[in-house]
Formats: structure tokens, C-alpha cells, sequence
């Protein structure tokens, strides 16, 4: 790792792409008081993204993220130039492959020799981008999770080309900055976290095309019950409690067996037929009321801040 | 529903075991003001119940869900004795078929005409257990969510001789007294809730089985990310936030087809091999370091308090 910049010697980072993802990433790297230089091709782009920012940092100060001396936001009229002194990229383009090698082909000559690119794709297979690129080894996977400024967890994936050493740099990178890096040691579609968010709709789009319960019954059966857990503790950890004194070990032992019978009576994949999706959509508009698609947006932002500030003021010394 | 009784009418609930969940169970109802009876066939249950309900009463002060006056708690020596003037029975007998049929031969002549009687059942289909019992139409599944006393969650299902009505009453009772309850249409094993979670755990297992990321990071995947969200909104609802203005159709839209195609790509089931278990448990104790299950149960409840009174604090009117 040594040939990579020192993490304090980070000063400068350029945010290519500023749609919600990138705009929120903006946000955080303000907060946390890096300069950022942001460029986006769409026509008014640098009014959403102040307008965004504008929201997002008063969240990042009442949560505590914010440090005291915030960077400055500039902007760029090319990718070429925001990368050009940057001591970090985060790449947030659109999730199509030709975009995003277009993109990294115009900025391959102008990235500093020591700068670690980081792209947020969700969908994308990081080895299908990296073909003739001269930055190839430092290119990484650094996946937020929406709201990029408010959730923890960034999934950190290699692809072919990458150096080791680029994807362990960008990986203590967003922990030096106080984010929840995870390392995801293989390239699968989705990565990890949207496959287990996709392994647990699967069931509970299967628990409403089966009609074993309604859509608001199916958000209350998670949201009310073990949703409560994993906003404290991963899967595994809540099965180790499972077990009593016993723990992880206990747990198999007892529920193994059982839950290995429903897995097998598990084995439906749902195919989204129109009449499935307007049963979802049905469901949805039920359970919202009187409820704009604003009002449950501002209603999460406001309780996803009361539970990060519970979480940090519970955290073990 | 007339030939039940008013909820206002209920004053004493009998709880016929008291192991964890039937313990919770007692000091929930005596926080919302109910005499309760409560009957176990175990040696030293009485002294372990109190010690029990000594912890969660300051729990449910401290949150808010005790009332001002508290209820009594009295023993008796036979569940016949317990259920006899009760107006409310909660069954928490270990999950065996022949022992839950049992004690239900026992109260079948004592329990009062209008008493509705839930199970705590987590893994029995009740069907199975109503034969020949004159009061299978008022035996309803009430299944809580660990710890009952603070989780939410209650899964209200009915066996083929359930009265519907009887049904509609212990719905209707659990959210009287201030559980989130839910209808689960069908009988399947595991209900509705732990069959999401089983979803998601299995997912979580075959990404420590196939190398994807270590279990300590897949908790993280987790509980750093969408587990954050489903404290505050089931997985129906996320999605309905996740297509921003256009809410479950922009969703399914956009997201549909990805999400089918790492559907097919998930379709693996794993077994729970001596190499697995081992990889889960040698994880587990990775992450807790030197915590003791004792620290993490007292660091969930904790959590857990803190995040109930915050989602209470920002409810809507």
C-alpha cells in the first residue's frame, strides 16, 4: 500500500456523476471536510446538486458526522478536469457498461498516479470495465448503500485487474472517513447486501403472490419483528442469540434442522406477472394512506438519524 | 364476536409455561395492568419467573409500555387451576406435538366458555393439535417474537376448527393491549416472519459457504446497511421508496429484472454440513471478540429500548 497517497494526505476528491448517489456522496465528503470537485453531463445539474446538499448537510451536522472545518464544493466542466488533482474518485455514472467505459476511457490519461477510482455500481461486474485502461489497478467497486450520506455500509469489491493493494487502500479509506467497509472477495451480480435484500423480498413477494398475507402484513411481519434485530445485529449474530448460552453452536443444533425443512419448502421464485405486480402496487397504496411518496421519504430520513444517533451513543468504548 | 368478551372485561390472563418466552410473556401482561396465573411443571420455575419479570419490568417502565397500575402476579400449581377463571390464555408449552396435546386434554373441561386460548407455537401447525377438543374453536396461534416483552410483532393464525371470530377477538386483543398484530392466512411451517428471516439467513449462508465474504461482514452487510431500513419499514415499502417519485411501479420497472435474474442466480440451498457449522461458529466467535453472550443480549436489549422508544417518539399522529 505504500505506493498509495497517505490517508491524511487526502485533501481533494472528485465526484463524477451527481445524481442521488453522487450528490449524497458529495455530502458526506463535505462533511467530513474534503474539498470536492463534482462534474455531471445533464443540463442543471449543479442546482440539484446544491439544492441536495443543502438538505443533506444539516442531517450530517445533527448526526455528528460533520467535523468542524467542512471542505468547499467546485465544479467542473469536464471529467478530465474534476479528476485532474483529486486524491480520490468516487464514479456514480449510470448503470450501463458503455457509459461508464466511456467515461473512464476519457479520464484514463488525466488521473494522478497515486489516485484510487472508486465506482458506485450496483448491477455492473467490475472486470467487464477495466479492458485497456491505464488506471485499471487502482479501479475498485466502493458500493454505498442509498442514502449513501446516512447508511454505513460500502461494499468494496476487486475486479481482474485490480491491485490488492488499491482495493485494501480504498477499503481503510472509507473507514478512515468513518464509513462500514465490507470486503466482497468474489464479483457476483448485485455483490452482497442487494442479494440478501433480494433473497428476503423473493419470500415476501412469494407470501403475497401465495396470498399467505397482505402487503402491509408482510412489511409489519418485518418491520415490527426481526427487522427491529437487524438494525442492531447481522443474521448470523441474531442466530447466535438464538441459541441462549449456547450460542452459534446451540442454535444449529436446535434450529438447524428446522429451518433446513423450510429452506426446502422454500424453493419458489415468484415471477413478477403483471397481476403480481398490481397486487404489490395494490398493497402499497393501501398500506400509504393518506401518505405521499415525500412524506414516507421524509418520515425514514428523520427515524434512520434518531436510530444512527441511538446506535453511536450505545456503541462499546 | 359478541359471544366473546369485551376487551375492557379481561382482568386476569393465565400463562401456562414460563420458560423465556412465557416468563416475557408474564411481565408484558402485568406491565399493561392484567392479573396473570401462571402454571409451569419445571422444578425452581417460580423463583425463575421472578427473576425474569424483575429484569423486564424496569424495561417496560423505562419504555413507556407499563401502565400506572401494574397487575398481580399469582402461581398455581395446575394449568386446570390457572385456566379456570382466566379471561385470556397464552400457551408457551415446548414446541412437542404430544405435550402441547396433552396439557390441552388437561384444561380442555376448565377453561371458561368465553376464553380464547393462543398459542405461542412457532413451529406446529395448530390443525394438528385441535383434534377432540371442545375448545378448538377458541384456540388460535398467538406467535410473539423474541423477547415478546419488547418485540412488537404478534402472528395470529387459525387452525381449520378456529372460530374466524375467535380469530378477529385475539387479533383484535393483541393490538387492544399494544402488540403489532398480523394475520397469517394459511398454515405453513414457521408462519410468516421466521420464514422471512429463514430467507434471508440462507442467503447469509451461502455467502460464508461460497466464500463471498466473512460471516462478520456479511452481519455487517446487514446490519450497517438495508437491516438500518428494515427497522423502520418492511421490504414491500423499501422497494416502494427505492423508485423514487414513482414509487412500487418505477420499482418494479427499473429493478424487476435484475432483481428475477439474481433470483435465478440464487438459487442454491445450502445444507448445514459439520464444515459449514464450523465456518459459522469459528465466524461468530471471531466477531465477539472477548464479549460473552451475556454482553451482546445485554447490549440488544439495550438497543433495542432505545430504538422502540425513538420509532414511539417519532410516530405519526
Amino acid at each position: 500500500m505504500a505506493r498509495y497517497r497517505e490517508y491524511d494526505a487526502v485533501k481533494r476528491i472528485a465526484v463524477l456523476g451527481t445524481g442521488t448517489i453522487g450528490a449524497s456522496w458529495c455530502s458526506y465528503f463535505l462533511a467530513r471536510g474534503y474539498d470536492v470537485v463534482a462534474w455531471d453531463p445533464a443540463e442543471g445539474w449543479r442546482e440539484r446538486l446544491t439544492a441536495f446538499i443543502d438538505t443533506a448537510m444539516p442531517q450530517l451536522r445533527d448526526l455528528g458526522t460533520a467535523v468542524a472545518k467542512e471542505g468547499a464544493l467546485v465544479t467542473a466542466d469536464t471529467p478530465e478536469a474534476a479528476v485532474a488533482e483529486a486524491d480520490f474518485v468516487q464514479e456514480n455514472a449510470p448503470e450501463r457498461a458503455p457509459i461508464k467505459q466511456e467515461l473512464y476511457a476519457r479520464i484514463d490519461g488525466a488521473v494522478p498516479e497515486q489516485t484510487i477510482v472508486a465506482t458506485s455500481t450496483s448491477g455492473l461486474i467490475l472486470s467487464d470495465l477495466q479492458g485497456g485502461l491505464g488506471f485499471a489497478p487502482r479501479l475498485v467497486v466502493g458500493h454505498p448503500f442509498n442514502p449513501p450520506h446516512l447508511i454505513p455500509l460500502v461494499e468494496v469489491v476487486l475486479g481482474k485487474a485490480t491491485d490488492p493493494g488499491a482495493g485494501a487502500w480504498a477499503h481503510g479509506f472509507y473507514g478512515h472517513i468513518g464509513k462500514h467497509a465490507i470486503y466482497v472477495n468474489k464479483e457476483v451480480p448485485g455483490h452482497l447486501a442487494n442479494r440478501l435484500q433480494a433473497a428476503l423480498w423473493r419470500e415476501a413477494v412469494n407470501a403475497v403472490a401465495e396470498g399467505l398475507a397482505s402487503v402491509e402484513d408482510v412489511n409489519a411481519a418485518v418491520a415490527q419483528g426481526p427487522g427491529l434485530r437487524w438494525a442492531l445485529m447481522g443474521p448470523h449474530m441474531v442466530f447466535n442469540l438464538t441459541g441462549g448460552k449456547g450460542g452459534m453452536r446451540a442454535t444449529l443444533e436446535q434450529f438447524g434442522p428446522p429451518i433446513e425443512s423450510w429452506w426446502t419448502d422454500m424453493q419458489i421464485t415468484p415471477t413478477l406477472t403483471d397481476d403480481l405486480k398490481a397486487k404489490l402496487i395494490a398493497g402499497i397504496e393501501d398500506e400509504m394512506g393518506d401518505r405521499s411518496i415525500d412524506d414516507l421519504e421524509h418520515e425514514r430520513d428523520t427515524r434512520l438519524i434518531g436510530l444512527l444517533k441511538m446506535l453511536r451513543a450505545t456503541e462499546r468504548a
